[in-house]
């Protein structure tokens, strides 16, 4: 019996994405898939990211973590929508359980829908979830070889975000060559370089969220017309 | 049909694991799976290690990675036996990787055996290897909330090694709630401070491991008069 098991559980999950990407864009919805590895600053990307566009942007959060709801809570603090899945043991989110989650948000009343996936720089990026695009973040603290060694999340990504470049005295990383390994193998890649922590280069990477958002909005009020 | 899959893979996995364990224990190896997130510090803590006991402890290392060879050929600098074992996708080494990887190895002419792990802080942890006992990895620069988020992990390690302690005046990260969390989860942890950048610290890691490679040698040649 020939059964190509995980080719058929990649399927089965673009099915459930490909829902939730009706339903995303029927609400005028743009959809980030936030990935990078443990403790390389997702939710402190959030969180910032909220600060800089709250006020202009309705902003929803899809808090993905194997469990405790920590997450969750430090969002909540910052007053948007937000929800917590918990996977249980997987490694990675999926399209179904993106879609479980989607009855807890008012998808009607929001413009941008950030979900942060279970800190892994290897699975979450082999599994659409229905998003427009996948966003990594990695730290300078990983080092400058990462791409070499966790290609796929580069290649699947439409940004990097390399955080934490206040830390660059004090790590052994190089930034040219971390982004130069980055390009070769995703020649697309949108980077922006930035510290969570002290906000410093937060501006540019909100004036493109700011864009997409609106880009979005014009397509589908466009289409209506 | 009700097919735990699952299960079966973790048993299918720990049979193979088991032969190891034989294969290790004839040796008189002593055997540790070195695991943590992308970039916490394995490699550069194979370097120092390899550096503070290679006069006086055979060390040998597989190095597990999803592709490239870059950590192996970091590590054969040093001038130790070294195996790159390439999972093409898998996000974790297993029994079988490690079998396969044995032939390549002069385990006859080694104390000390030293697995490095795909980067990752979920999956690593479910794969025994035959190892006598998983060390992981925590940077802190990867924040005090990780034990929170991934348990699994340190459940399973009989050691964690708190690394980059050198970073301590730059990033927000509590290391005593750190270790507090980590002992919540278990509290038979071995836990080592140490920066692999500056080399401090490291001392009482190698004399820890001197211990066990000379405790292993003992408990061989003893059973054999």
């Amino acid at each position: 019996m020939k059964v190509p098991v995980v080719r058929n559980i990649l399927e089965a999950n673009e099915r459930l994405a490909e829902g939730n990407r009706r339903i995303f864009r029927q609400a005028g919805l743009f959809v980030i898939n936030l990935m990078s590895g443990p403790g390389a600053g997702k939710t402190s990307l959030l969180e910032r990211t909220i600060d800089a566009l709250r006020h202009e942007i309705h902003i929803g959060v899809i808090e993905g973590d194997i469990q405790s709801s920590y997450d969750a809570e430090r969002i909540g603090q910052k007053g948007v929508q937000v929800v917590q899945l918990n996977t249980g043991g997987s490694c990675h989110l999926d399209g179904n359980m993106i879609q479980s989650s989607l009855d807890a948000l008012d998808l009607e009343n929001l413009d941008l829908l950030m979900v942060e996936n279970v800190g892994n720089l290897v699975c979450p990026a082999e599994f659409n979830l229905g998003e427009d695009m996948k966003a990594m973040i990695l730290s300078v603290a990983e080092g400058d070889d990462k791409p070499l060694k966790y290609p796929v999340m580069f290649q699947e990504s439409r940004v990097l975000l390399i955080n934490k470049i206040d830390l660059l005295p004090y790590v052994d990383c190089d930034v040219g060559k971390m982004k130069e390994r980055a390009l070769q193998l995703n020649a697309n890649l949108e980077i922006f370089e930035l510290s969570c922590r002290t906000g410093e280069g937060l501006e540019p990477w909100a004036d493109w969220l700011r864009q997409q958002v609106s880009g979005r909005k014009a397509e589908v009020y466009g289409a209506k017309t």
